[in-house]
């Protein structure tokens, strides 16, 4: 099985139909604006998860595509309010959607693609009993990365912040979009009760240490160099999973150390590199590594009941894509 | 029928519902930043609308109270953004969400809304069907207040706008939630296809004219002072239904001077006296008059076909109540 072949197929077909649903509107600016993000492309791992959960319970993948649809344009929503917080400029290699159409203009796109989303599971066919379901979880989805996005920006203001903490904070942010990507496919594929709940356990691990991978590769891809992403997180605080085990058992000499520099504007590079040390020595680096591996090894395990299928297989193979063999 | 006190037994109990349905939660900012201007109170035209609606046609108003909740966190979802996107430091005499909360709070308490509205859409009981129509109308609705709020930022920077152009932007950005509110509350009020239909027209048309008469407002509440606003207005290129009347149709030295006032923040205030005179000579105040007016007559006759219910007498008193007798 070549995994790589098997995902750009899916995810051929899935820009296809995205770009066919994403047609050009009026006013002309907020149109482009719309498209900007989601048509610059991207992995579609969400997406193609939600394809993939649905071909694992033999459901016919044209019943997912209005939901796969939707969840990339959710997706999308959140990327371009959160590159407006965030004032990020780049996106995909692009200027980000702010950066090219202004503020208030992007602030709509981003409102628009939320609707647009909506707009497009409606399509759903079959039974609206299950439409209604879907729908639902994607709400409620959605309410839970709101309180993520809130929770990561108060985080970086806190000086420490538990395991427990970080841990629903990137499950609300981050792994509960996987998770309802992999249940809601499996319910519109027909999946039983049983395969439905076993693609929600893997969705949410995989999302989960797909997440504390994404902390540990900043820190790890630029080890030698110690670029300026690794700074500025050091500086404005970032609860990564590493930084949350660091302050938390650093001790005596190490823990002053770490309070003085962690989270402040002023810090030198010297200063960072003193704290990236520390990460290194309080074990914290390794730890997040163990921790994505378990979340990993876990998604592949809840996966064990469904019927052997290629589908399956790619989920076996898409764990170790989404995080161990992934690059920055 | 005393209006006003038919108006308040249906807002207290409104404000109820809203109150109960906005509960608290986590992260508590994000959750106070959510329920900040929703339960800062406010007309409530909407809800109302959609629940008098529903009465007119017989229908029980307790079904309406998801879609009417629903009505207003959408409403209230535009406002938060808009303001931001304005950077409008005050709302229902409150500091404006992105002033209390700061502007990325702000962003996410808005799409918040937005997700929440969905939420207690999902609360309407009866067939799935009708259910169905009535969330993608306002998934639709949705779909054109944020074109309607992209053209009126467009139609700043231009230096003409036409009529037609006008009203399509204030039929988006307005009246199409009048309409929806009207007609979705009659289809779960079970009327009949003609009801509907009725209801739909009626909401339009006060939309149109609650807008028109609201730039009729803010020209003429403040002709003796020609106050902060009316200045702002003009030097911003404003393209209210005056604006456009008078670019249109003053010739000569009038459209001249126009051009040279119209639309450039150094207008001093003679320059706005200047512009306002010559709206007045052109008759374009009174045009905006008699436009709103004849859209109120439209609103009126529209529901002439529904039976004489006190919902119905409350619909016409309420579209004297939404212009002609409305204050700033």
């Amino acid at each position: 099985m070549d995994l790589k072949k098997e995902l750009k197929k899916r995810r051929d077909f899935f820009d296809k139909q995205l770009e066919k649903f994403l047609s050009k509107g009026e006013p002309e600016t907020l149109y482009d604006a719309l498209r900007h993000l989601p048509l610059a492309g991207g992995k579609r791992l969400r997406p193609i998860l939600s394809m993939i959960s649905c071909e694992s319970v033999n459901g016919d993948v044209i019943q997912v595509v209005p939901l796969s649809i939707a969840i990339e344009l959710v997706h999308n929503f959140t990327l371009v309010h959160d590159d407006i917080m965030d004032k990020s400029k780049l996106r995909r290699g692009l200027p980000s959607v702010h950066k090219k159409f202004g503020e208030p203009t992007a602030i709509i796109a981003g409102d628009l693609l939320f609707a647009k989303a909506f707009e497009s599971i409606h399509a759903t066919t079959g039974d609206l009993e299950s439409f209604k379901n879907v729908e639902y979880g994607l709400i409620d989805c959605i309410r839970e990365i709101c309180e993520g996005q809130q929770m990561d920006m108060e985080f970086e203001k806190r000086s420490i912040v538990n395991e427990e903490e970080y841990l629903e904070m990137i499950r609300k942010k981050t792994a509960v979009f996987f998770q309802y990507s992999a249940e809601a496919g499996a319910i519109l594929g027909g999946g039983t009760k049983e395969q439905v709940n076993a693609l929600n356990e893997y969705g949410l691990s995989l999302g989960l240490g797909f997440q504390i991978w994404d902390d540990y590769l900043d820190i790890s891809s630029n080890e030698d160099t110690l670029g300026k992403d690794i700074g500025n997180d050091i500086r404005n605080g970032k609860k990564t999973l590493i930084a949350c085990h660091c302050l938390n058992n650093a001790k005596g000499e190490d823990k002053k150390t770490l309070q003085k520099i962690f989270g402040h504007q002023n810090a030198t590079d010297r200063d960072v590199k003193t704290v990236h040390d520390l990460f290194k020595k309080i074990g914290s680096i390794e730890y997040a590594k163990k921790t994505a591996t378990d979340f990993c090894n876990k998604a592949k395990k809840s996966i064990e009941l469904l019927p052997d299928t290629d589908a399956k297989q790619i989920m076996i193979d898409l764990v170790e894509y989404a995080t161990f063999k992934r690059k920055k």
